[in-house]
């Protein structure tokens, strides 16, 4: 019954998704480094030695966010999937590949997050990840991988939120190369923005 | 029958919080780091600088208990959910962002433990858990996510229970700007106590 | 009805090869590091600095794709596996180790991709992965661990494919010896290549 | 149906401990590291450098034998194990606390293999595993968590086994402090032998 393509396991599938976006999210702790002291450091120096890594602990709390709200569009896309072929595989590798990207760029935003480099690398990984989850979507929908229950004007709903959402960090990204600040702000308000449940998600979860 | 933000799978929010659970946990060892040489040290240089790392090996074993505690509590408190919404999931992303922070808050407490700056990243990282897991605690209880067969006189409990533990952790905070060394020895103590099967938290397990 | 040497948990055994395989793919990203500047660098400082890392960049999208092929193969392998026994499980550890080692030989790579040593010692490891595979098809074969509905042309055909992908690997590994760029640039063909979903192993998915 | 500290969840348990074993196994290749050099070394250099990691590369292959074996026979026991309890998730913590320090040791071991401290500290930690599976295997014997089909004999078999695999370790550890190089040998040793199925593990599996 199964056609060309078919027969990849959807527990391995999302077990293997699961377990990158996991470990993508715990590495970002690395990028969080105490500055070394010759000697025995005083307490006021120990202080401000700690005080001055809340930029990197900015970063680390956006990307935690960041990185957990793909997870959750992860999993809210692939209950409503029935079937995962090869091509949804391969989509979705480049998907991890950008998200498992993340902990990098998050060490050079928390250091270098007032700065147009620093704002642009980190805008150019999240709209990757965007591109890639606007393909993969597009494909799921084209193959007709999504369970017949579903209704077309959720999909499309989804389609347009995830169009937005791709725009929205293509646009902060471009900014990001003029006033990096105001891209840096951007990220946190849209991260702060998908952590809110969102109607057409949900809808996706109940057809 | 679902009704709005439901569907979200409760195997993958397990498996993705066990994941970042483990490895977490697993993390803590790149806290222990052995001091560079010039040339081939000696045999008691060596000797010497394994135990030198004492403090290191001792936080390694404070947070490795820790993190177990509470990926048991985890365990515990969702054995008893049956439904996963939106707001479960972004409350647990707090959680497990503080819980993915304590690799960082280890490897200053291995290494400046005795200090007041030490001692209190470490317990305020702790005390964070803490209150994320008793609002995720409240949030279960006030949207009815628990089994109809749990007892309100077990949750009656098991709030109390987690209100105990994040006074505790909160009083050890605070102590630990004032003496250090004792606030790092109640945490030693509150670890080993939770280690030790409570009647509360199994009395959820069966209701 | 257990003979001699079953009773592996085939679900276990996937998890744990699921958890190798996603952890060594995610750890491949601290291989990119951002050098460190005296003081606060200029943006074009920063923006050279970058733009320096497009070699470990190539080489972390490289073994992105290497270690996510890899785990297509182990996934679609054993989903045609009905029993698990010791030497699957020893002949697995093999393939885990040599896959486990490549975000090692991928930082070499990206730091000297260009010279014999370093395109040299990257397909060494990636043949090594691929004997293994080769090792454990032979072994899963020989001891009829595939499903009885497995048509042995099937059977033959992958046999044929992998035997192909090692003789790939080990061609372009002595090819490193004398044109390490050529070598190089073979394994991103190669990885390119099977990428796109192969009829053989689509093939093992539906008997 | 339940009795007192039951209803832990053996499916979460496992993830978790699957967990631990596969984050510590990957780790292991953080302890590969390549020297640095001043500018771009020449080849012979590169060649060299990469020549003189054959000890870290050793003490790789050996680590990931042990931390491979001991999954394995995690895999085993809890095959036949029925109930997890709060005390059986103590002592099994206790068990991934040492499992997740061995990357730690194989740094050293790595790096000072030949001395008697790098050996001993090795040593000290395959100790304390083998000593929380025997507490383990002790306390789930003793509290009857094993199936009922299960037969003593396959039980008292597994109690002798894992008795004489903490001898040898045990007896390896004091060897270190002797004669270090004998010592690495016999960890070399064990862990070929414990690679090959043995049958009392197999028996444990059909009762």
């Amino acid at each position: 019954m199964m056609s060309e393509g078919d027969g990849m396991s959807k527990t391995r599938f999302e077990a293997f998704s699961d377990g990158v976006f996991a470990f993508a999210i715990t590495l970002l702790v690395l990028g969080i480094a105490l500055q070394g002291f010759e000697g025995r450091p005083s307490e006021p120096q120990l202080v401000n030695a700690l005080l001055r890594l809340w930029p990197a602990v900015l970063a680390y709390a956006l990307s935690f966010a960041v990185i957990g709200i793909m997870w959750q569009n992860h999993q809210t896309l692939f209950h409503a999937v029935e079937r995962i072929d090869r091509t949804t595989v391969f989509l979705n590798l480049l998907l991890l590949g950008a998200t498992a990207f993340i902990p990098f760029v998050t060490g050079v935003l928390g250091t270098y997050g007032a700065t147009r480099p620093g704002a642009f690398v980190y805008g150019l990984t999240l709209t990757a990840s965007a591109t890639f989850y606007n393909l993969l979507l597009w494909y799921l929908q084209r193959s007709g991988a999504f369970a017949p229950t579903l209704s077309p004007e959720t999909i499309r709903q989804t389609v347009i939120g995830y169009r937005i959402g791709w725009c929205t960090y293509a646009g902060a990204t471009i900014l990001a190369l003029f006033i990096p600040v105001v891209s840096y702000a951007l990220y946190l308000v849209i991260a702060a923005y998908y952590l809110v449940p969102r109607g057409i998600d949900s809808d996706l979860d109940h057809p």
